[in-house]
């Protein structure tokens, strides 16, 4: 390691990016060919006092003094996710109109970041009321509650029938993947963010004159640096996403915290070393 | 009409564009609130002596002195379909792998305009030998007959297991569009041509890890101006599609001749005025 | 004239476009073959009762009930100029740098339309204490009240000596031109909107290596259907720019005050119809 | 060095690219804090049996079994910086016109290159009869043989008036860029490769309304995996350009016949290593 030395505050990536493969040259990082996600996946994650991380040099990201480092943490994994897989994929512009289907902390993430290209309307889609409300302090222009046809007619009547610019799938199941389709204008995109566990269907008896996109993608974390810029400059404030906190030796709370969101209203949990 | 006056020669655009509307303004003349697909879908078509053109002064184009007219026909339709479907939804690069699945009219439009863009590897997939043969004289880097797991494995043979950066669908029943999802590479896009009538699996179970992009549209023919200039600088031959011509009081012959596309060996047909 | 019936409120574009040309077709208004910059340039402007507008049917827009007329005044002209010269061409992004060289109303229209995209830094450098006080209040995050050499000094102060992502050149002389070739960064952008008379040295012994882009742009005005879209959410208030009203028959008072700007502090100035 | 072991057989890129650094990671490896143009720069070059690469990782590629090692040498800066700092920043298109001023090894580096995208038409402008023939053998639609105004004129004949969509400065002198600024059409760019030793003038009195850009780039080498693929699918063929061989012990008479290029009719000279 050559970039770091002892005692450097850092910031740590999901993401292990070699720096030298085809797909780290691409800035497709989370397909680099000896890195991508490894951490908390396929090696332990990095709830501990000292954690060896892999491809340290180009993986960590050194941290400006005075930069708050709780607010970081949101840098590690939820903000470039909900930033990249949702609102970069989905091309969300000023004026434009958004949906974003699910309001837990990675939906939540993509409301924040959409927020750096001013659309017009930013619409979250839940049926927990808590995060409803969260929605809307952190910025969403109305809010749905409901699921299904329900949803898709809330919906296409707070855009005049037309349908959303970008549709974000923000929670990984076939309904809301199905939803997606039904909201999306003609010319929009579907950037999916939800991790799926089975196929859904695709319409294409009707989306294939739509002139729509449907993009998918593992977080890169190629926007660490941005995303940086944009925390030290005030332009957001992830710290919202904190609801809890827990010494590293209550890390047992905190899991069941988190479990309970529902109750608790739990969105990011930080642990504190001891 | 004031672009145009009688005797004026030109060629008809598939798509009507009336070039006022919010989306004739951004391009997507598909989807024109007052046009797009009618000729030959909501009204007649334009196999007739003489035909009323709606929106004529934006949906015509004058045709240059000395270009052939016959090339000519292929762009008012299969050639711009191909192109914007497939080829620049595709984002076709040089270098790249291409694969088409489907080697009908549409699907060699999109092998002959995949080639303004120079990839390494243009794989063109079906099961009738004509038609494939007639990919490589096209242009086609390598053919493969076979369908489903047959073709996956051929395909991720002839790609170094990766798959392809692009995967054209130019068949439109679901079992072409899942081999596209099986042999699009990490990164890369899957960009439908096909008319589809029924619904198709996606396998998002996969493919939300993947990094990848399906697009769907209508023609646009918002490409026409461009198409014509390769047609007219030789970096293109349409007349290539071109497999039989019959008189106007012979259509029935040519319908017949289409129809049965397998055994003539079809792929357009020219129906000339008496 | 078909999209539009007597007494309908609209917008009136400062760009004529006839929607049918070439350069209409590709987005480029401003060029438009029978169009393009001919209101106050080559025929009378719109200071009047009663105005015939060229190519109404693609040069007006409709005025959704319930907008704030007034704002949308500065729509016609100075918004998308300051947006489509300056933040387009700029390639604004967040996190970035930008600085903005003039302040006066097209550099504060570029300055309120830079923040759609949430950049970290938004420097504003003029000589008028008044203009950067407006500037401080449009939401500029610093100001530079200095020329030449010491701009230079205290704008790479500011960025760290590396310049910033995109200047914006809003003077239109040659002397702020070669400002913003000192401090655009290596990869950064130098968006021309000033209408200069002369020629400026363009510094290609030290800029050749510096991977930077020069751009250059008569306003197309094909942004205002978005910029409607952004007045009307609330994400920007272009009323802001107003500082005097004049009824039509006061209009030599309001050239009079708008000459002497820098006693009057005048940005714009609306003329009412009596 | 973990990617490379002795015996290898690789292509030394002319840019040294660490990796790690802010600008390696957007793909600006020409500004590469500890690498960039050193070889040949600020250290000695590669006309050696044995050289120490900086940043070998990562600025090395293998050469795949079977290619065509003299046309690889090609591949280390002439090709890149044609096809980067011309080609990709002058977005050649499809239909597009391309005039190429200078037809020195750099710039027929640009016309080979230029070919990928399949421009309508690619002229080439230069006062050496030899090289323009070179042009013609390798691509150019039409070649210019004038300097000035009578360039100018006879430009601007073969495009109808408007000008060419791409203008490829590959000279470095002020003529030739004011050149370009005379045969750009509107929308059009300047994309400049040449090295410049003094400034230039940049007629902003012109060109601010008509809509163009000016491009300037030190070649990133970012495109090299690009152009392999291109190099071994034979969709290029970089050996054109090599017009003499001397062995290593001869190199004197190697920079000899470079030097007398215009008897010579050198383009590049490979130095076989003895
Ligand atoms: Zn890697
Ligand atoms: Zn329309
Ligand atoms: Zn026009
Ligand atoms: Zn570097």
């Amino acid at each position: 390691m050559t970039q770091f030395k002892k005692g450097d505050r850092v910031l740590i990536s999901c993401i292990s990016s070699c720096g030298k493969c085809e797909y780290c040259r691409r800035g497709m990082y989370s397909h680099c060919t000896t890195g991508g996600w490894i951490l908390g996946n396929t090696i332990d994650g990095t709830q501990a006092e000292y954690v060896r991380i892999p491809h340290a040099d180009t993986s960590l990201y050194p941290i400006p003094d005075g930069t708050d480092e709780d607010a970081l943490v949101m840098l590690s994994d939820i903000l470039p996710t909900g930033f990249e897989c949702g609102v970069l994929n989905g091309k969300v512009q000023p004026g434009a109109s958004v949906a974003i289907v699910g309001a837990g902390p990675v939906g939540l993430a993509a409301l924040l970041t959409a927020q750096f290209y001013s659309p017009a309307e930013l619409i979250v889609i839940d049926l927990d009321e808590n995060r409803l409300e969260a929605a809307k302090r952190f910025g969403a222009t109305k809010t749905v509650k409901a699921t299904g046809q329900e949803a898709k007619q809330q919906l296409l009547q707070l855009t005049e029938n037309k349908g959303v610019d970008t549709a974000i799938e923000a929670v990984g199941i076939p309904a809301t993947f199905e939803l997606c389709q039904e909201i999306v204008a003609a010319g929009g995109i579907i950037a999916n963010i939800g991790v799926h566990g089975v196929k859904a269907d695709l319409h294409l008896e009707k989306l294939w004159s739509h002139n729509i996109a449907i993009t998918t993608r593992l977080v890169d974390t190629v926007t660490t640096p941005m995303l940086l810029k944009t925390v030290r400059s005030g332009k957001i404030d992830p710290k919202k996403l904190i609801t809890h906190r827990f010494k590293l030796d209550a890390i047992l709370d905190a899991y069941d915290t988190f479990s309970k969101a529902a109750d608790t209203q739990a969105l990011k949990v930080i642990i504190e070393a001891a």
